[in-house]
């Protein structure tokens, strides 16, 4: 044996004076490299580090630099001298597996699968034929009027907040909130939604999609029955999937979801969603009758309401109606609302009003969900409520989504009689419009997709049999791209028409000649 | 009957012409409140809003507008003529449940109970004492130094992103957040941590502890075991909890989770959850023996590893350890970390890095928690990374962190030796202290909590008996928080030291007697 293996293997690494790597860098990058790849051996010897440094014509510090990196990530062991050795307990699979890819951009396959609930959840986003990313778009429902938000504003009291923001402040927070924007939540919702609570029952999460998310944990545990409006909303189905709840849809007509059908399929169901002020999808208010009912069933049967009370400070015809909530006297109801509909989404700002008795475990919740909502968003929307902007903001969107409303459903009349019949609407973001001649809304939000146009088809949103329909959002699309988009919404639906008819016509006659 | 009595009852409303409230308003209210206590029965015929108008001397048009309200909500139907009368399928119970308290501020007894998971979440905030709300204070673990943070260059930024923030980037965004931060984040990544992925695997979350809570509910279902360091992170224990986890302890040693324990404990888990870069209490660096075998078996039981590597910038001792994930040839790392440690945790910044197979389900289930990260905060962690303030902000920190960390050990041993013996780490921002004189951690903390002192006790991070330590943060706490700190403490030790002291020599006394 020539007396260089016995001082250790001599490493041939490849040093780069220009290189912008320290050298002790490079040379335990190679090393490494050896290891992992079995070119060096578990057990095997290495050089000192004198004979490093002599070898590779780098100073001596360089090399015991490499080799203590080498030491404290494992993969050599001894002090340094002769003894220094290659780690033997790396397990030879490891060491074998041929791990030659350093590219550390390459993404790796994985041997993992999702749990059961969240092929469920993903199910959700495909049935509802959600896109991943929502800009505005012709008609996208739910986006709110971004292009005319008072940034300038906003800007203003943000950069006032930013300057005077304790260190204390940059910290954690309290999984409920800013206490100041808790305290602005509770005084508007007791005025504007006749909602009965204290800022110590609101809580301020990442919208209401987050409100359902925590309501879903916090009240049902898996298996537990939900009653969901059908046809219902996407967001609240995916909520309660992820949550392992079972849903069971509840019929809907024009007070709103039907209580007793509700009692008759599931009397046992632990929560019930609602959305009492405007229905989602469809539109209806639900009647004082049924908002009674409800409540009735839920104090009796201990379960919970949640109403989801997405855009209730968008109504045009008549007042907006109390919250049901204002009518518990049982403690049953979540009320949630969204900042994301009256100032901008990507704020990711709402509220949860939850009876006294669940403060503590929603407050658990959160905490291990998120910890809490961003201080400074919650500092700018204190001021934005209690300088006044908000509700002069809401009146002005109010004006505005009304005037875009008679614009779409006055155009829609003229360019797509017979193909969608679109009914105006007293409140909200959206209207409903209903497809004729045997148009199938699925096909058609599809062709209307590949037309640049976001329509969201309804019957993925019910589990019986509905009407075909879509769902178009008018609130932030301005008037050009309502014009340009019921032309083009136009020449969509005469297409899918045209391509339905001759199946039509071929069924009805195959029906016919088997009869 | 008089003839009044026919045409409807007499409303006695008390107008007040002063009040702020309308009057069509007022009488809304008053008429729904006799509704709701019995007042007016259902069925009960009213005074036609001519006649409403002249008892009350008010406008027709206000009798009216008030009519309109009631009807619009379901108190009341018919036309507003001689026919209206009180909708009489109100229920029974729900009129006369004496609803006579319309104080809307008043808080509710609910009937409801909290999910058995909800119950169990919050279990874990009471057992690892965690308080509600966590501004900076001497020792409070994790808090990093928020009052050297450069916020000029942070509001700078702010105000041009602002600025320049198109409309589109107020609607809703992306589950996985904003592409440019997503890039950053992914170069970051593979540069400083050795963490294999491309932008399409980063997911920006809500802090390391959305992380865990959007992994624990993609991979695991109800039941599912999960390993957890013992003594381990009360986060991770409680995201795990929430998803209805089942959490196998698994101890910890000088080399960092004990993987073949974990292979004998539950060789069928689901997940396991690790710190490997400094283990979360204790601090030990998983040595690469134990990294290979815990992947190994990940690999083999196409388990998941989530690897929290929470506070990987801070190593003063010896330079950074590359990432588990790194070496993952399989698949099964779900990597995470935080810019909570290193900005400033009221942001609500991390990230998560996915394997490409199950970016699908990630983004569902995000989708459906809370749909994504804000905006402005993530387009300003973008330039703040790109233009180089965070890497600059962190060599600031990790001698700041350094020198706080050495003057908190040697004040302790002169300070509270034979008391507690506080042991210098190498990296992160707390150190560990091992309590002398029989003195239990809990009994501590809470005394130290009495003297506005903040120590996490160690033992209920842990299910298998354990010499009482407690965990001290120094990272947010100035040098002269960190004296004033440690005195204070002092006086507490000897204070529990002395009452613990009378007990042990009882103790020992009556097992000699025995004896």
């Amino acid at each position: 044996m020539p007396p260089r293996a016995r001082r250790g293997r001599i490493l041939a690494v490849a040093i780069d004076q220009k290189s912008g790597q320290p050298l002790y860098r490079q040379i335990y990058t190679h090393v490494r490299q050896c290891i992992l790849d079995g070119r060096l051996a578990p057990g095997a010897r290495l050089p000192s580090t004198r004979q490093l440094a002599a070898d590779l014509r780098v100073s001596r510090s360089t090399a015991v630099q490499a080799y203590e990196q080498l030491r404290a990530e494992g993969y050599i062991e001894g002090l340094g001298g002769a003894e220094t050795r290659v780690t033997d307990t790396l397990p030879d699979s490891f060491v074998r597996a041929g791990v030659r890819d350093a590219d550390t951009s390459v993404p790796l396959r994985s041997v993992l699968a999702p749990s059961a609930r969240a092929r469920a959840t993903a199910a959700c986003v495909r049935r509802a034929m959600l896109p991943v990313g929502m800009g505005p778009r012709a008609f996208r429902a739910g986006v709110p009027a971004v292009d005319v938000f008072p940034v300038d504003t906003w800007g203003r009291i943000m950069a006032r907040r930013w300057s005077r923001t304790p260190a204390r402040d940059l910290a954690y927070g309290d999984p409920f909130g800013y206490r100041p924007l808790r305290e602005a939540i509770a005084d508007y919702l007791r005025a504007a939604r006749g909602v009965r609570c204290t800022a110590d029952q609101v809580m301020v999460v990442a919208g209401s999609q987050q409100a359902l998310d925590l309501a879903a944990r916090v009240i049902l545990d898996p298996g537990d029955k939900v009653w969901l409006e059908d046809p219902g909303y996407h967001g609240a189905r995916g909520a309660f999937t992820a949550a392992g709840g079972t849903i069971v849809p509840v019929p809907v007509d024009q007070d709103g979801l039907d209580v007793m059908a509700g009692r008759t399929l599931a009397p046992d169901a632990r929560l019930a969603f609602v959305t009492p002020s405007r229905q989602l999808p469809l539109g209806a208010t639900m009647s004082l009758t049924r908002r009674l009912a409800l409540l009735e069933w839920a104090a009796a049967s201990r379960a919970a309401i949640f109403e989801d009370d997405y855009d209730s400070e968008f109504r045009y015809a008549s007042r907006p109606l109390p919250a049901l909530q204002g009518l518990d006297r049982a403690g049953c109801v979540l009320y949630a609302g969204t900042f994301s509909k009256v100032t901008f989404p990507s704020m990711r700002l709402g509220y949860l009003v939850v009876p006294p008795s669940l403060v503590d475990a929603f407050g658990a919740a959160r905490h291990f969900a998120d910890f809490h909502s961003p201080f400074l968003e919650q500092a700018v929307m204190t001021d934005f409520i209690v300088e006044g902007h908000f509700e002069r903001h809401i009146r002005r969107m109010r004006a505005i989504y009304h005037e875009r409303q008679v614009l779409l459903v006055n155009l829609a009349r003229e360019r797509l009689g017979g193909l969608l019949d679109v009914r105006p609407a007293d409140a909200g973001m959206t209207v409903v419009g209903w497809l004729g001649g045997g148009m199938d809304d699925v096909a058609t939000a599809r062709a209307a997709e590949r037309a640049g146009l976001y329509v969201l088809a309804v019957s993925p949103l019910a589990v019986r049999p509905l009407p075909p329909a879509l769902l178009l959002g008018y609130a932030g699309v301005r008037d050009d791209e309502i014009r340009e988009g019921v032309n083009r919404l136009g020449i969509v639906l005469e297409q899918v028409a045209r391509s339905r008819a001759p199946n039509e016509i071929r069924h009805t006659l195959m029906v016919g000649s088997v009869a």
